[in-house]
């Protein structure tokens, strides 16, 4: 057992709790992290709010960090002590018939036991004065140490700054991927962007890094078109400044629409008008954002016949082992210019000043620091 | 002038009227098209019933024939005088962005005068009693003699029996072309097809052209699983005889749904059924079908997001003058069973009864013979 700094999420919409919870060490295939660094997304505060129907309490939160390999379970051999690692949410076995089809990274190895905030052999290596405390998202960054499958862990170069590539545990990635992986954009394409937060941002800096000819970023909040504009996009555009549909204001903007759009909102009315703003004929619209509980996304089905393609993307299709070490490559050669991202850094204590933040608009991310 | 035996729509809602009508002579890119057959197919119905918010009165329907070029106006150079031709409502200019794409069938060069019901010189080559008749998806097989731009014909092999490859000019390349060029299905893939119509059927013949390894029909109506048998599928389902979902049900069958799918009806419902019953990760769902005016799709983000991709496809994707001669020479080598579709013959004077056997579920195809 080793005793760990952790915030823990006790109930739906109470603020974290600082605590010293108690970690086992990892079982077979496991392995031991000590967190340096973890960013705040909005999933997490979507789930703490209550709204996650698949949220979970108690339990330590948290999926988006970075950290040094401190011990191995038996029979780990891909990762030794020392290696450092990003957690990942979504694992990669290499093994099942997801991982071998070519098509996904959304390998299913870990995934029942994941949802269910347990490891795979069905426990918690979390607890508090004898109880159990259940994971998250298979990560649990919220914690000085967590314990995560080998095949949940990607394996990058000791040189990154993991107060910094931690970001590439979720949203950055989230953001490029959707735009190299899911949408593989081709160079002189014209791209829409809607939500210039992290992953709107980080979509941008995918686009540019495809070679996009033309860049357009959709916000209500014209404050973020600076840092857009700074990372590469060519318009920003503000639908309060316009009357019609944001979609038809697009369509004519760019000579019949665009040939890749992203949602990186979670707002299903969105979702329809990034659909609709594709070019007919091959515009394809993928989806990023996380709607809330029940919401339906709708359109005419004469907006596919016509030739639009609508998708989505989760963690930007990336296979975290096979790929995240190369994100993180590209990220120390200048590719991904993702630093100012880090718009808060703050010790554990502060991680609820991380989450108000957040819920005003004042932080792209809230870096904590172990 | 030409006269021609015509089948007029006077009015949404009424029978096709027999009458004589005048045909003006080609212009210049024009050609005069002796028709030999045509299909009647469920999209002329949709449009004589009053149904289709861009129907025309009075118009000559019909846009599943195939004739011989009795005459050509000027400038016309790549299509004489005795070539057999297949009418396109699809034009392919091979110059218009979309043609020059690369990525798309949907040729725009003469769509917004053809939506008009005109010839692209904004004018129309039918008429009676001195006044003008409109035309119809730029084709008007339901007259002996019809005018079409140059761009508006494809020119087949003379071997090729009219009154059979006349089908190819709508209903099966549109099933054949959706699997073959829309989806790309690979060889072993499964894949579901919702209808067993003509279009439905034809996606049949397509699954099996690629290769596929698993072929599932659904209809509410087991009458129509002979023929999608003995045409290629290789389990036929009526929704009627489960209680859970239809979605649910193939779910469970395929292993975790299907690679493919196909809605061939035109009902959101099921469109909506045929994307959730592809497999997550990569599964793709591809509308054929023609719903309603003002109808709407709509499904859950997470479907998208956890990897399924919905698309639509418009004749197949098939770029009429580039690829319909294949077909047909794919049909003479008997790779396409399409000849037992034509359940009906009969002359232009039986019009009206084709109609009544359409609606009455009787009959895949009637086809005319002028």
């Amino acid at each position: 057992m080793i005793k760990s700094r952790a915030a823990l999420a006790v109930a739906a919409g109470k603020p974290l709790e600082l605590v010293t919870v108690n970690v086992a060490p990892p079982k077979e295939g496991e392995v031991l992290v000590r967190l340096v660094a973890t960013g705040v997304c909005h999933t997490d505060a979507f789930t703490l709010s209550g709204a996650d129907p698949e949220g979970i309490f108690p339990s330590i939160l948290g999926h988006e960090g970075a950290g040094i390999v401190e011990a191995v379970g038996p029979g780990v051999t891909s990762v030794k002590v020392g290696d450092h690692v990003i957690p990942l949410y979504t694992a990669e076995c290499g093994k099942c018939k997801f991982c071998l089809s070519g098509k996904t990274n959304l390998c299913q190895a870990v995934r029942a036991t994941q949802g269910q905030g347990l490891m795979p052999d069905g426990t918690s290596r979390f607890s508090l004065d004898g109880k159990p405390i259940f994971h998250y998202m298979g990560t649990s960054t919220f914690s000085e140490y967590t314990v995560l499958p080998e095949i949940s862990v990607a394996v990058i170069s000791k040189e990154a700054p993991l107060d910094k590539v931690c970001l590439l545990g979720c949203g950055v990635t989230t953001g490029i991927g959707a735009v190299l992986n899911t949408a593989k954009v081709e160079p002189g394409a014209t791209v829409a962007i809607f939500g210039l937060g992290g992953i709107g941002l980080s979509a941008i800096i995918g686009a540019k890094m495809a070679g996009a000819g033309r860049i357009i970023g959709i916000d209500l909040n014209p404050d973020k078109f600076e840092m857009a504009k700074k990372l590469g996009a060519t318009d920003c555009i503000n639908p309060k400044d316009y009357s019609d549909p944001i979609q038809q204001v697009i369509v004519d903007l760019t000579d019949g629409g665009v040939d890749y759009s992203f949602e990186c909102i979670g707002n299903v009315d969105v979702m329809r008008a990034a659909l609709e703003c594709c070019h007919k004929g091959w515009g394809e619209s993928v989806i990023i954002g996380v709607a809330g509980a029940g919401q339906e996304i709708r359109t005419r089905p004469f907006q596919l016949v016509t030739g639009r393609v609508w998708r989505g993307s989760a963690f930007g299709g990336v296979k975290g082992r096979s790929q995240l070490p190369g994100l993180v490559e590209r990220y120390l050669k200048g590719e991904i210019p993702m630093d100012d991202f880090v718009t808060h850094t703050m010790g554990l204590e502060d991680i609820n000043k991380a989450f108000d933040l957040m819920h005003e608009g004042k932080s792209i991310r809230s870096v904590i620091l172990f």
